[in-house]
């Protein structure tokens, strides 16, 4: 390790789940010193006050602030925002331009490339709309080398993460596919740390729905890659459910096949897909569960052939917290940095 | 209460969940006594000993028995098998016809109709295929009419009661359907109660996964219903889930429609289907919560239209120990003695 | 059943746990017809829309409302009130002594018999200090014979019933007892339904900890009711502590003896002291498990005698929110309105 | 990092839920090569198709094997044994003096220094009677001098670790105690991985209760090492408790103080205790929670002082596979290796 590698970042939005994870991972990164952390919740507080189990690096104490201090933002090399939908663009309308900083939107404000898409999905006007096509989207297995050059990253949202990486593979391959329905079962900490009733544990402990059926907002962001990913438009039917666990995203990709196509075939064609993502794992047709993944960076993937249907059954699993956000948000830097793409990001998680 | 219109049952199979929930409900039924319960594990043992919370009807104490007495099986009015798949059969092959109780089988082996379908689904000849058509299906909500006038019945499966009711009235109006795919989850205890090293705590909790995606043996008995129910033919794709719960399934049914339907449609077909069915609620298009059920006998069903790809979406929720299993087989009961249909089975349920 | 047996009731506080278990069990009483039940959440909403699962008695539909009317107060035989603490009191000083009704306090104000000990426990001073003795100390097993004769109840505090009933056989019996721990662990619900971070499910999901260990204000109760029972003033230490559980607690009492006792006569004891209670089992030296009464009016007792250290070990499990609330309630109304005890208790529960 | 620094280890019983712990901690630890993991029931897999996001070092594919073969034996340098009670002498008593290599014991064999100890706690004659000595007892912050210089160490128990920290300050220090009672609640994985009905998901989930409360096997262990600690010989009363969690044990100490001592008495003797101790934190009158210390290796204490009884109530945290186990095993290496002490254990937990 040579020690004039090291950046120096800083986080906006430390209190949500995704900043504490983003905390947690850069302190124990061997290339990263964090600048700052805000939290309006936790200002002054020292980050072991508010976990315990936190183990700060050497001397050095983190302490939360409110805001980011203006000779801080000169300071750092790349910047992770980990806000609620419209407060990234606020954030960064008074000073986009105005810092050398690499930015990695955790939040949802950038990922959508059409501003009609984004009003249509958000129900709103988008702020900074001529800098959407400034900001690549981060999913690294698929857009790697575009990150590598970017300066700009919107992260994808937890649930496209799963999504789009069981589809990938066949939405690349020339496969037949005449309809796509998703039924995905997400963690409750997806959902952030919302004081509502609903979110109480007698509201969930031991209960199970579905929510948004009529339309996720996520929808847009999958259909948009969809497309960018196979050059084909799919409108796809997409209903998200919550799960009595506090991590996880268990995705069920229903794809109703054009046209036959062996176990074989399907097998070869994840293989080579993800024979270079070292936080993607196919598993042929062994179906993975959700505790395989809390607690680690990994993506598994495992499908299944309904003949009887044409039906081709995707499985795929993610840490929503992990790589649905801020893993995947490090793997991001570790590519745009130059770094190994696995480090800091290889977690044991608790499959025992 | 007139003393005299109290009938004798039996329980075969009382230390599987399933058994012990109906001698839990039976023993609280106004118009019942349970001559004999059976159970290998508990033999000898009261029922007090094995449920501590358990309350004994007065003086009478039940204990479990290992096998049914000759003399018990001619006194009884109706009989419950709770029994793993080809046991029912076995068990009655050598006394159908000997006896004069009704039969109630909570168990497989005689809901489907035809024997092809059986060793299709079950992988096994059927050995008393002349007597499938002796059995009425036992979904009351649908069957009502020859369940009152029918001495045999199948009891459904669990995952068929909720996906049934969430069809049916869909499947007897003449909405065009191009596709049905359905997505299940359920609580633990769906699987009975197996020595398994899957089955433990350690592997559950906190977990989540589909099983048997490439055909449940519940898909023949959801088709041929579906058929029996709407009069055609459909093949539907069904993937069953587990929740790390103990119990209740939630149920999603994505029907792709050919033609264009308002909420309105929809909602009037429901209501209309259901007024008379004491344990089905349909909520319009509030979604339904597992634990709204969960200790109740009630289904209820929630839906949305999907507008942008033309899909229904369905929402059904029970109790898989209660209207999937032993609940229905006591609401058939009380159809087939001509009782008050909801006699036992009002429980209020764990919903705080 | 004689129809003009029937008593009307009102419940005060229809949304909080307690309050909505009322509502659930008077719904299915044979003798009670619910007057109004208050709730400022739900005032207006019909009871079944608020918990769908819930079944109307016949076409009278219960809907909440914002506050009893005077015409109400006037009909009804009997108010349950079940708001937080300083509530009781200041609804009864408006109107103590206006109406006929009985009285059952489910709320904590009138336990405590001394004001002194009330504001040492509760930090202020009590607003109807006058009318602590006109309240008896409604746990059924201790009390039967003054509750069967009074107007007005305090309810007891849940961690007080699981401890109380533990206690009182030994209490009562003249073992010398030099030293009593208790450490309880509760269900969530225990705490009602407060929004606040550390009930969110993801504060409270695999999670465990002991709170208010410096003084839990139930220990005042406990405290004067352990000399109400034995006649000797003891200190107790009382630790509660929270589960990842939504329902129940399971009390650990230690008791240091200061004499030798066989295990034959702790059994005698509890044999004898509850013989008579529908809903308490002495399981003897079998520990009781708390899934065992989630959802029944069940107090569970087992013991052990750990001679190494002289401790006799008293283990007791409830439902929190039925015998330790709502349950215990009704239980105080059959037995103050001569109905039979068990009346609208007897509860199947979850126990599979 | 200088490769010849690196050790060579084998683990007997891989299988366990600490042995692949261990698995996972040293696949990441920086100085260690896995020489072999034995494991029945996995052998010849890869531990990356038991575990489908475990990580292989580069191309060193780690498979399960059925036993150590000698040659293996001969080239490590230290050997975990993670067996069941009287596994660890029998696999031992055969090759005793063999090799080379230090052993650290995780199982319960050479833990209790008596033999007569042994046959009390666990009713059989130790076969290795005459070498309980030469292990040292590996409770890393009481003993690291001397784990330092050991060639043998006997891991501590689960409950122990959580109870002997909590009380070694207390021990140390010249306070009066007049009585030690400890009540422990633990995650069901410290049952290890038993294929009995009560560990089914069915038994454990929402449901709590005690257990060997006449005398857990680990009352031995804790009343040896408490003489060790502070020079005095007490008498424990110890209650062991299930949680239904997988990981992490809760213990409650209560000590009834013979003379009176101030909440900065207490801090301080903490403070000073624990300060170069990198996994003890010392929270003060903060109670931990057991969220904060899953997935780490970290035990966290609090206290409070119930003057109203003399009772000191200490509470402490940890991970019974980390900390409690696996975690612990590795300190102990680290030290007797002369590595930093916490390689390969800085875990971030999974405290959101």
């Amino acid at each position: 390790m040579i020690m004039n590698k090291n950046i120096k970042v800083g986080i906006i939005g430390g209190s949500g789940f995704t900043g504490m994870e983003l905390v947690k991972i850069l302190s124990r990164h061997k290339y990263v010193e964090i600048s700052f952390a805000t939290s309006r919740i936790y200002k002054n507080l020292l980050v072991s006050e508010v976990f315990p189990s936190y183990q700060d690096n050497g001397d050095m104490k983190l302490a939360f602030t409110c805001q980011p201090e203006k000779g801080n933002l000169e300071k750092i090399d790349l910047i992770f925002l980990c806000l609620p939908p419209l407060k990234s663009m606020e954030f960064l309308k008074c000073i986009y331009g105005n810092y050398k900083f690499k930015i990695i939107d955790v939040g949802s404000d950038f990922r959508l490339k059409s501003s009609d898409d984004y009003k249509y999905w958000y129900g709103t006007e988008h702020i900074l709309k001529e800098k959407l096509s400034d900001f690549v989207y981060g999913l690294t297995e698929i857009n790697k080398d575009k990150i590598k050059k970017s300066k700009y990253i919107a992260n994808p949202g937890c649930y496209p993460v799963s999504i789009l990486l069981g589809l990938a593979p066949v939405l690349k391959s020339n496969i037949k596919i005449k309809d796509i329905n998703i039924d995905s079962k997400s963690g409750v900490s997806g959902a952030g740390r919302k004081l509502k009733d609903e979110y109480l544990f007698g509201s969930l402990n031991n209960n199970f729905y579905a929510y948004s059926a009529e339309g996720h907002r996520h929808t847009g962001e999958i259909e948009q890659e969809i497309e960018n990913i196979g050059g084909k438009k799919y409108r796809v039917s997409f209903t998200p459910h919550l799960l009595p666990m506090t991590r996880g995203i268990f995705t069920s990709i229903y794809c109703k096949l054009g046209e036959e196509k062996t176990e074989e075939q399907i097998c070869s064609l994840f293989e080579n897909f993800y024979k270079c993502s070292p936080f993607v794992k196919f598993m042929g047709k062994r179906i993975p569960q959700l505790k395989d993944v809390v607690g680690t960076n990994m993506c598994l993937i495992g499908f299944c052939l309904d003949v009887r249907t044409d039906t081709l059954k995707i499985f795929s699993v993610i840490d929503n917290l992990l790589k649905g956000a801020a893993g995947q948000a490090v793997q991001n830097m570790n590519i745009m940095m130059g770094f190994d793409e696995k480090e800091g990001l290889q977690f044991n998680g608790i499959f025992s």
